[in-house]
């Protein structure tokens, strides 16, 4: 999971925060996602109010009107999803009357809906639906007319905007949109969003961090974010200003530092992966490459040809696994692994050359190395990965140490073969 | 995301619950979902602890404390995942410290490992790593040998145990099974678990569910889980009971009309993955396989590959994205491609039988289609996959048509091809 750093949470201007209160029990299972709040938040985000705080709660009422209590304490807006339906179990209703110290009241309006949605179904209405008539005092109620559940939207003194919306990610969506959307407008100042996106190869998480740290942390507007994985490290920024022009303006402001600290690692401004980049940078040079693959076993090749349109860029490959193949496919010397061992220089090298010659590509990368998690030795530890380039310019070969298990090991050798694959094209020597 | 049928949740005992406390500011925007919770609700699960409550958070120490604080006082066992890094950020260890009044203070042992890790992957510790030295007062280090951030394990007065664990599931996942698990085995009543976990596939989920539910739905213990990937669906089955005997008798009951049910569709019976249990009956049969990708561009070499070991078994392949190296490559006559297509039986057994041919492998594997979006037409759609096996017996050739988008596509290719190796191995004709 990648890490996050950013500035300080940003507080552009007296902005509104939100809380999202997932209710129900089959949400506290090993199977099941909460996925409406990321609905919910992408829409609050495009108003400029920040999710602070989103829970999943039980069917426990004395739990969950404890937690609306805190939220509309501490939150200007705060959302519930979910149990509102018409069984014992369904709990939100009487959970934020509760909290709230308010009633719950009959409303023929209602009750009149459901009876209606029974019918359009041509179905009976249960007994038990009645108990979805009951509306806390004070709220007003939201149409849902896709389900049984209304939704309420209701003002406090603190003074939050509370609102309980259906669980069904269709009965939701709508209400939220067509209900909720245009009375938050009206609670928020407007505001634009301006966002950069970068991506870097070639240097680590704390690395990075150390290095731009200094520029972005002066600002808490735009917000910066650092994502990392495995060899590769996102850089988010995220302006919210009132014009288009203020928020282009700061994203540039700390943007333009940050690139020339970085330099030639960042590889895409758009967010766009390694080898959509690699692939961009071939096109663009008319020129295609190879792979000849040892401990990748395929993964270099996969990540190639996982790009759209890959035929243009992909000359062919080669799975070399064993020292005999590397002999038979790409005609490396025997007396060459024998002197210099199959994860060396030597062997990349010749590995690289015997896959641009077969293929006649412009480039041919090549790996060998030891994945683990057996297989290493004390000259040659595990996670020892060197990586061949070969071009009309000759043959290059580069040692690498990688930590981790087998998967990242492999991963971080795709990777690193990529980026140097993708400096050669875009800082010819 | 996986779907699942339980029968009813089964609660054999009251005993100890759960809360799950997520950190990070990304884990609060529209892209990102917590499944750290997942796992540990799966975990918990197992020792018949409940979650009850699970929350996420920003990097925001006051609001964590005060969540750190409740949560202590409602619930037996807390765990917090992330915001363990080294930056400012970073504040899950001085939010539990302020939560339970306790300080935080320097471990040499703490400092002593980072410094091993990063000498291990032959780079200098950043001056940052330095605050993730400190550990709360009377807390337990938990060993991190895959990230700089220890993990801490504390009891509290309340008497709760709190888990501090680092974001990374790679991280997080082997040190609650190794450090957290056995601890909080000594909290809680002793319920033995027995589970039966099985892999399918060549069998849609849904067709799959039709099939077995007849079995499974008439037992509340064991629970039964289904979850399903593209071309793999896998089967769970968890019996909680007071003794070891009791749970088997149950699991065996419910299993083996499932079993029986699924017959040659079940790969798997212990978890592994389709390319391991390929692995295998290949070693077992003394054979060994070679590939010759087309659509899936290393994908199948890569899965084959990513079996330690697999050097045994993976004879070596060809990745011949054009017509023309499959020609170069593999010997495919250039009137059979113009002839029948390159999407089609005749180039797809062409390509397995030079696979075989240049690398004396025992089988070959071939794949050649269409994986999109562009590049289908009426004849030959997008999603039209041919695969080809070679054997000692001659060569075979199966068309299919999967759905979905490119990744999707070359992922069912990838699988269906190893499945029909699978099938060949342990069916043999």
């Amino acid at each position: 999971m990648p890490a996050s750093r950013a500035g300080r949470c940003p507080k552009p201007r007296a902005t509104v925060n939100a809380e999202i209160i997932a209710v129900g029990s089959e949400l506290l299972t090993p199977q099941r996602v909460d996925t409406n709040s990321l609905y919910l938040t992408g829409e609050l985000n495009t108003l400029g109010i920040e999710v602070v705080y989103k829970c999943v709660i039980g069917d426990d009422r004395t739990r969950l009107a404890e937690t609306v209590r805190a939220a509309v304490e501490r939150s200007g807006v705060v959302i519930l999803t979910g149990g509102l339906g018409p069984t014992e179990d369904d709990v939100t209703r009487d959970a934020v009357a509760e909290a709230l110290g308010r009633g719950l009241t009959f409303r023929q309006e209602i009750l009149d809906g459901i009876h209606d949605l029974f019918t359009r179904m041509g179905r009976r209405m249960a007994a038990n639906n009645l108990r979805q008539a009951y509306a806390i005092d004070g709220a007003e109620v939201l149409d849902n007319p896709r389900g049984t559940a209304p939704g309420l939207w209701l003002r406090t003194d603190h003074p939050s905007a509370v609102m309980l919306l259906p669980g069904p990610p269709k009965e939701l969506m709508p209400m939220f949109r067509n209900h909720c959307l245009p009375r938050l407008q009206q609670l928020v100042p407007p505001l634009v969003i301006s966002s950069r996106w970068f991506r870097c190869a070639g240097i680590g998480e704390s690395d990075l961090d150390q290095l731009i740290a200094p520029v972005y942390t002066r600002y808490t507007n735009p917000v910066t974010t650092i994502l990392a994985k495995p060899g590769d490290v996102e850089i988010h920024l995220r302006a919210r200003c009132e014009t288009l022009e203020e928020g282009e303006r700061l994203c540039d402001e700390v943007a333009g530092p940050i690139l020339e600290l970085l330099g030639e690692r960042v590889y895409s401004r758009n967010g766009d992966p390694l080898e959509t980049a690699v692939g961009k940078l071939l096109l663009d040079a008319g020129a295609n490459v190879a792979v000849a693959e040892s401990c990748t076993g395929g993964h270099l090749g996969e990540r190639i040809t996982s790009v759209a349109g890959s035929s243009a860029w992909f000359a062919g490959g080669f799975l070399t696994y064993s020292e005999a193949m590397k002999t038979a496919l790409l005609g490396v010397e025997p007396a060459v692994i024998a002197t210099h061992g199959v994860v060396s220089e030597a062997v990349a090298s010749a590995m690289a050359a015997g896959a641009r010659d077969r293929t006649g590509a412009t480039y041919a990368l090549a790996t060998t190395g030891i994945a683990g998690p057996s297989g290493g030795t004390e000259a040659v530890p595990t996670g020892t990965v060197v990586i061949g380039l070969a071009s009309a310019e000759g043959v290059e070969a580069r040692r690498f140490r990688f930590l981790g298990d087998r998967e990242r090991i492999r991963g971080l050798a795709a990777q690193t073969a990529l980026n140097l694959l993708r400096l050669r094209l875009s800082c010819p020597s």
